[in-house]
């Protein structure tokens, strides 16, 4: 079978056999920007069924088809990780949503803190950098990037049974090693929570050090931007707990 | 003493009593765009005698003057750790001088690979990219960009002991685990080499496996872009061997 050099994300049912209709967007990008042709293969996922390889069975701009052949990839959920950040400049933004994507969050979530700039993203922005970025990294799963939601309100209403790794930029530059909870295991529910430039408020960092399942730890000693921060974290994370190991 | 807000790294000495000029755009920066008035505090690096506390003692635009008082923080020297990466759209490699200061690099290294899009790169805007990152990091150092060079000369000249961690899209998937080198320790001297979007040729791949100092690693299941591995490799790097433990 010929290995597609595209990846499509189709939110259909994908089987052997199947039929995948295009919409407009997509059947622009196949045909007109990438200019591929009956025939061709692409490999598309939906998030549920793996990956397939598909042929193109009508290469029209405006709806085209392809037909499933084989699988390629089974689907391979990410840990349950979630990231919870506190939007920055818009680029930078932009750039943790993908991120997170890449390094295998299972769903991102913009949060409102004392220290916030913003108060208002476009989701539907942040959802579409989280899927492209799910085509261009091989995987098969897209997380999920919720609405703006307070951080106090998202502790609020938090289920215990997930822990909370948080980066205290008060803990720069101090001795502390990056430790996780101790008995921590892999398949454990986690998120790493990410605060603002400028860090949490004195009564936002209270808060979080008073919870049971929190957990500061000190990400070296020179202060990382957000979006540094976030893959920093992750990384930590997918090495001892997550599927890097 | 009043703590500063603004961190400027200058190229002039820094000493208790020191009184230290600034340049038109230096001058411009702290009293047009901060607006800091005569009394005020800056943070004055120099990336050789550490960081100083410095006030204002003439406020002019085109060329004010600074007065060193006590010094705040001592010269912390990064490990001896290198970043070799390919430079990728303009955007990408800005971020990944950024994140490499930030991470604790101290020295960047743009190189041309067989697969390499670009073959020129401004190496003073990457400079001035990585001391404004030292700037924003609380960093006292500030790492030297060189200019562009082919990767194939580099390795040429290479200096056998420092070991390269080269980071190999063809293991993604692979169940390999992160490992460096065994026996390595603190204070050994190391290189990450990053490759461009499109992984290395297969030469590049053969010629880096056959050297007795290059150590292939994995970066989990999802492949990732030239900045975020960037920024993973040196996570991992620093974890075990830099200044984050």
């Amino acid at each position: 079978m010929v290995q597609a050099k595209v990846r499509l994300f189709v939110d259909h049912p994908l089987a052997q056999g199947q039929t995948v209709p295009l919409d407009k967007d997509q059947s622009n990008y196949l045909f007109a920007v990438m200019r591929l042709k009956e025939g061709a293969f692409v490999a598309l996922f939906n998030g549920v069924d793996g990956e397939f390889q598909a042929e193109v069975t009508t290469a029209n701009k405006r709806g085209g088809a392809l037909l499933c052949h084989g699988q390629s990839k089974p689907l391979q959920l990410p840990p349950d990780l979630w990231l919870i950040f506190a939007p920055i400049k818009k680029a930078r933004t932009d750039f943790i949503v993908e991120k997170a994507a890449e390094m295998g969050a299972a769903k991102i979530l913009p949060v409102n803190t004392d220290y916030t700039n913003s108060d208002r993203i476009r989701q539907d922005r942040l959802q579409a950098h989280a899927l492209e970025a799910a085509e261009q990294c091989g995987g098969t799963y897209v997380p999920e990037v919720t609405d703006l939601q307070k951080l106090d309100r998202l502790l609020a209403d938090w289920d215990e049974s997930r822990q909370i790794m948080f980066c205290d930029e008060s803990l720069v530059g101090a001795a502390q090693t990056l430790k996780l909870a101790s008995g921590a295991t892999s398949g454990d529910k986690w998120a790493i929570l990410i605060g603002p430039e400028g860090g949490f408020s004195p009564a936002e960092r209270a808060r979080l050090q008073a919870l049971p399942y929190a957990h500061a730890v000190s990400l070296g000693p020179r202060i990382l931007r957000a979006d540094t921060a976030a893959v920093a974290a992750m990384t930590v994370w997918q090495q001892h707990l997550g599927d890097w190991s």
